[in-house]
């Protein structure tokens, strides 16, 4: 069967061949749909980020995926059932306490292992295997768009982890900034959109823009970062109750301390390499304590989440979808999923066109 | 009657002459027992932190109090009713949500005063009248040690907001490090005693000392930053759970990212000026995110927590508070309560010994 992959030392994906993979008990077969790239890949593909299959010398990419089940080989589900694959899975020497209390989510980065990130293989090939116990059902209508329920499952769990750290007192947010404009924030931007009175999403965009036509159309504001930096943010709009961080800058994870209102919370889900900056860390302290103020880390969901997503996806309105997505590749054009220009929001590679 | 108070333009504190006050309605007069001194009390003294009423020259002192009610004035109270009085007031233009919802610890602090530190008077004075409301109900039994409840109250409300930062989880935490061996560190030390397996606490002190001492009495481990600091403590002694941060020592506060275990979290309460330095923003902000990591921010404290202190307080084995409690002094000998050496943990003035 085709599978993009990463080989060790290139940076660039290639179409492999590999033999179609055979479930193992407790496993079902699917048959990939679609499958969605995002910023964690192309971090891959430089270097950055994830892991070779210890015994491999590919990686197939991909973690963001739909598929149908093929063969359910004794698990409960049917075949022709729509599946989403959650990503995180036990290292080979078995799962640890964060697997058995199904939150792998949870489990430090040593503890386990992500398919198409870190250790094994992803889902960009034709078929794939998965415990029956890590695929989320998803309904036969949204399965050309399944492939967001991954990336909207990490704003699930980010957006509970933030609201959980406000929940000894009764918090009244009413503003919410997202910082970045990439597909993971334009998807937040909606999923907030309904939870907070008003909505801003920053960027470094000039006009025209398709990402600022999405923030705009979804009735959110636009923040030209080159304009107003983070931390004027307040006085340029107002404190914000809410902030995402989804840049990876990590200047932006302390200039939230200064743009949250009174009793705001901060969820950070960029993740930067070594950088060091000077800060007034006494005044952050300060405003962070005088202020009741938080910031909450957030890393990738469990299947709670994912079933959360999948809510979330039903309620987003088909232009939004259309909009965002603004490129599905067939497998054997797969590089033009990878290519990356002003016009590019999200993309994905399908595998049902054959 | 006696006051200490502290007069604009001064930085030590003075023994003056006040009329008694009279209740208004709704409000009890209460004979003062004791009043506690704390860190904020000397950064009042020295300028850094509250503020005189606008009307008046002086500051009647004192936050920690516990006293007497001798005059119920149609409240709920009974005359000789032992109670403590919550610390923030809503400012003269009138109460805000904050304080329409029973959260004033959450208003920021340009909406509320705080009695005996910003913009009214606090409890350093043989009487002083409160409404009902804001009065905590204590045992005849904790008379003595009531100053405590303040301090106390401060902890319970960071240990409760850094734990609802872990409620969307399985947080199973055993290891808890308190920053700071001063009395609120000290007390702290004694509150996590029960909740978590291993508690450490830190300071920079040389034995013989007896806050060393309560450490090791209450079964904690005594950390010498001088040898471990904050950011080497995973590799000395092991990644902590929670941290609880009561230094003001901005450092602290960015370090605490560090030293905390996977899915840890860090309550700061120091209340740092302005101060610049350089840290590694990529790793920590890295950190944050890759491995679920919070730090929040908790300041004063609301009735619930009073209550819960009250019960806190009264599970405290008596040698603690013997030998935290290292003065109480006469209001005539006000002058004492306000030293500090090297034997100093905790003071307090008594106004009951006439």
């Amino acid at each position: 069967m085709h599978a993009v992959a990463l080989r060790r030392g290139e940076t660039s994906p290639e179409l492999i061949e590999k033999p179609r993979p055979e479930p193992e008990p407790g496993e079902a077969l699917v048959r990939t749909l679609r499958v969605g790239v995002d910023g964690t890949d192309h971090e891959i593909l430089a270097g950055h980020h994830g892991g070779f299959p210890a015994d491999d010398d590919h990686l197939v990419l991909g973690h963001e995926a739909v598929g149908v089940v093929d063969d359910p080989n004794g698990t409960a589900f049917a075949e022709g059932d729509v599946v989403v694959p959650t990503v995180r899975r036990p290292l080979p020497d078995g799962p640890t306490e964060y697997f058995e209390r199904g939150e792998p989510d949870m489990a430090p980065p040593d503890e386990t292992t992500e398919r198409g990130i870190s250790g094994e293989h992803g889902f960009m090939s034709e078929y794939f295997t998965s415990p029956a116990e890590n695929l989320v059902p998803v309904p036969d209508e949204l399965a050309d768009w399944g492939f967001l329920v991954e990336p909207i499952s990490i704003s699930e769990k980010a957006i509970e982890h933030a609201r959980a750290s406000r929940s000894a007192f009764d918090w009244r947010p009413e503003s919410a900034l997202v910082l970045g404009n990439g597909s993971l924030g334009l998807l937040t931007v909606a999923m907030l959109d309904s939870e907070f009175d008003r909505v801003y999403c920053l960027g470094r965009r000039d006009r025209p823009d398709p990402t600022i036509d999405v923030i705009e159309e979804l009735g959110a504001a636009y923040v030209d970062s080159r304009v107003t930096p983070v931390d004027q943010i307040p006085d340029a709009h107002e404190p914000m109750d809410f902030i995402y961080e989804a840049t990876g800058y990590a200047k932006h994870a302390f200039e939230s301390v200064e743009a949250l209102a009174p009793n705001g919370v901060a969820a950070l889900l960029g993740v930067p390499d070594s950088w060091s900056f000077e800060i007034d860390g006494g005044k952050l302290h300060r405003e962070l304590v005088m202020n009741n103020k938080a910031l909450v880390g957030s890393v990738n969901s469990n299947y709670r989440h994912f079933e959360s997503a999948v809510e979330t996806l039903a309620d987003m309105p088909e232009w939004l979808l259309d909009d965002l997505v603004t490129g599905v590749y067939d497998v054997s054009n797969f590089e033009s999923a990878f290519a990356d220009d002003e016009t590019t929001i999200k993309t994905a590679v399908k595998f049902d066109s054959q």
